[in-house]
């Protein structure tokens, strides 16, 4: 697995929930996904074409967490996931990608950005169906949990 | 609303469920998304990105009836929404956009495809944060219903 291709995210989550939000997320150790599914409660989404590849990239939330960090960036917690709190983790979803993006062009890696779409449900299921590999990036806070997953199509 | 637009989605879904799964779905009427909340308990979706624009599209089943389109599909029904019926709506969901994008080039609109994600979760809502139109094609039949959603930010 490569470091600098997945830091930037990492970075970018931490960066973005500790400016906007005062949330302390504690990053745990990166693995390539083998047949684990990531569940959340809250999830946000987004699509990235490359020149040479394309993929897929997905912020995964507690619902605990996600209201934690909606009382804290916005100073109200509405008690379940509602429109604002789907709203909130489209752009965390759109700050942490476009984040990592500035950080992974300095490398030499390049990507666009499609618009974020944000999944609400109880204990949903995300499966990225890339062909490539797929990095997971767990994340551990008292107010519950997240999890990064991304990955690229293999480039032909 | 352009029907230009739309109906090469609307046509590829009916012409992918039809050709591999023989399964007629009968389309709704297209609707502009205000405020509603689209709902499906396995959901396909993709990122777009243009050269002058940006976007997602969506594609969301009722239980019911993706193991429908899976017994059609392979012969066999899992009972439950499995890994084997993630992979299908993300092939389908991946068809049914490369099909629309065929129809599209032939008219001037252009855009490249992210790869699909596909989630799973009872009753999950779907929120698409693009700032532009929001088109909402609903489809029904008699093992279930199913819902297109797409949309692309607002050309600057």
């Amino acid at each position: 697995m490569n470091a600098d291709f997945v830091n930037p995210f990492l970075e970018s989550l931490l960066n973005v929930l500790g400016t906007m939000a005062s949330t302390t997320l504690t990053p745990g150790k990166p693995k390539l996904k083998k047949g684990e599914v990531a569940h959340g409660d809250v999830s946000g989404l987004i699509g990235l074409v490359g020149p040479e590849t394309k993929g897929s990239l997905s912020i995964s939330f507690q619902e605990s967490l996600a209201l934690e960090i909606m009382q804290r960036m916005l100073g109200e917690n509405p008690g379940k996931i509602n429109e604002e709190v789907t709203d909130m983790v489209g752009e965390i979803t759109n700050m942490v990608t476009g984040g990592a993006k500035v950080l992974l062009a300095k490398k030499g890696y390049d990507f666009n950005m499609a618009t974020p779409i944000v999944v609400a449900g109880k204990n949903h299921t995300i499966s990225h169906m890339s062909d490539g590999t797929k990095i997971m990036i767990p994340f551990t806070s008292p107010d519950g949990n997240a999890m990064i997953e991304i990955c690229f199509d293999k480039v032909k």
